[in-house]
């Protein structure tokens, strides 16, 4: 068992990483001093899968409990969904005495974390990630949110689960492209932040695409680590905590216009990693070698680095739209070799050019 | 000129209160240091009054700015009028680098507070009340959000402005129900926490009714200084904040079931109070002499405390629908004299009979 803290002061929380955990998680809510009811949020393929199980856990450990279903999918994460959730949270009676807990992906973790952070001025809840990319990275560090028609994120809030429960069992039942997905954001903070990491990736890499549960939960671990520490450093994102957006900024560029090119939130920035890296090596930071083991590994983890066709126009305002955008130029995040960072600022125009995706 | 500070740590800000001081917002935003566009949200209302005065305000020390509409009135603080805000936002090219100005009363103040609480994760904004019961209560102390369907201000969050700045001059073009709703609001801080200013309002009530600027100015300051003592002290209304909501309890629910009534907000809490007082004369925390003080400052000041004819059911599930409520009963909270609270925990239905409304 893997406990992790992460302390931001009164909105201190643990996470727990295991094997076959879940059936604990009422008994976990019970300690933490959570009460009243239980309003699981989740989408019908994940509530398929654990929501009895959930229950259970929750039922034994006396809580009553509501299953509270959102559709699944990235295209679901806006304000429609919202609004039946509070509908939900309204006619399940859920106050400022019961909690939310969320069940599911990185949409389902958003979503239901924004609900809680808004429902009643904010009311507790407890993070159950059952992907790799949540488990990695959404589910740790108080990012919550929906999307807006123009742009991805645009509305939400940070605000803190009580708890971070990631059992590494639900990964079996993950669909492939989705744990590939995942893996784009593991490889993010080797190459951002932790070049033993990413060696360790590098080293791995055949257990890590296996599965092997001891393998997952170190990686897991150390994933949940770096960004326990960046978040403790800048909970709300005034500095630091942008570097966490390595390979993001076009990566999510990518992904909003993605009606052209299908793809995922975790593929699309597995691109933006490989142009972040062009950028860098465009400004000095790291050389051709550097960009070639990173595009190896991504590639090596089953996920393309081949640029979707573009509309050069969409995808400027598309990069325009993101929040790191401040007066009209944007924090770009650079790698300095593999495992540091660097920040610079650049218009929408400069990052194409950066980039190599416009000559 | 008065100016109060109030203290959350990071949170800081000040509350400045004079008359004609709204030409000096755009000079006091550049000196906290905002940056960028302002972005004023406003009703046609309160726009075609104030808005030349506020442009030129603020495009004098160096500001870009957008006006941003909404309708009047408390039926629009609603999700339809916040996507329509986010819109704007987003077509305004409004970022983290830019802040929003909430010009108007409690409606486009809660409104526009949790458009900046959630826009991007949280953009600055500064509180610009030109209500009575804004500028008293409403614009300090952070708390942002909209209505739900089946309850007020059910979706929110805690989010403090920049800066309050009080121009007791706006309250010349106020129309004179909403003032005396106001002062339901100020009568409310004495009755539950200061006795003192309890007698000071009864004293200056010629005055106070008059608007003379030195005693607006007095009432307002006092107002706001206890209101922040308050919110220092428990920011997120884990517990004391409560008290602030002294006739709130059953004032909300009779405003929420105001289809059959017509209340505004200070008229439905001036009949909240009265009947606050009467739950804590039968809990023998106050007397029937204290009853009558309250009642007839509260008529003297214009209000009426006729209850309205209501439907029990639908008044009940409006008591129920509070977010004061956990896990079926409600934190009401008592006048113990005049000028002290109490809480105490009670069913809807137990309210009903302790306030007389129902033998």
């Amino acid at each position: 068992m893997s406990v992790l803290s992460v302390n931001l002061a009164e909105n201190s929380y643990e996470i727990v990483i295991e094997r076959d955990v879940l059936p604990s998680l009422g008994q976990r809510c019970r300690d933490i001093g959570l009460k009243g009811v239980a309003a699981v949020i989740s989408n019908p393929t994940v509530a398929a899968l654990y929501w009895s199980v959930v229950r259970d856990s929750l039922e034994a450990a006396g809580f009553c409990t509501v299953l509270i279903e959102m559709p699944d999918g990235e295209e679901y994460k806006n304000s429609t969904s919202l609004n039946r959730i509070y509908d939900d949270l309204q006619s399940g009676g859920i106050d400022r005495s019961s909690f939310i807990v969320a069940l599911g992906g990185g949409v389902v973790g958003d979503v239901a974390g924004y609900a809680a952070a808004t429902w009643m001025r904010g009311i507790p809840f407890v993070q159950v990630p059952t992907t790799l990319l949540a488990q990695v990275d959404s589910s740790v560090g108080g990012k919550t949110g929906i999307d807006h028609p123009k742009g991805k994120n645009l509305i939400g809030a940070f605000y803190q689960p009580r708890l971070v429960l990631i059992d590494v069992a639900t990964l079996a039942t993950l669909d492939q492209r989705q744990f590939r997905a995942g893996l784009a954001e593991v490889i993010k903070y080797g190459v951002a932040i932790d070049r033993s990491f990413f060696e360790f990736v590098e080293k791995n890499r055949v257990a890590i695409l296996a599965m092997e549960p001891d393998i997952l939960i170190e990686v897991i671990h150390r994933c949940c680590q770096l960004k326990a520490k960046v978040v403790e450093f800048d909970e709300k994102e005034a500095g630091v905590r942008a570097i966490l957006n390595y390979g993001h900024t076009l990566g999510h560029a990518f992904e909003s216009v993605s009606d052209y090119c299908g793809l995922v939130h975790g593929e699309a920035v597995a691109i933006g990693m490989v142009l972040a890296a062009k950028v860098s090596a465009a400004k000095g930071l790291c050389s051709q070698d550097d960009i070639s083991r990173i595009t190896t590994l991504i590639t090596q983890c089953g996920l393309s680095v081949e640029i979707p066709h573009f509309d050069r126009q969409l995808l400027l305002s598309a990069i325009a739209a993101d929040k790191k955008s401040k007066g009209g130029s944007i924090t770009f995040i650079c790698n300095h070799g593999i495992g540091m960072y660097a920040m610079s600022r650049h218009t929408p125009e400069e990052l194409l050019i950066l980039s190599g995706l416009e000559a």
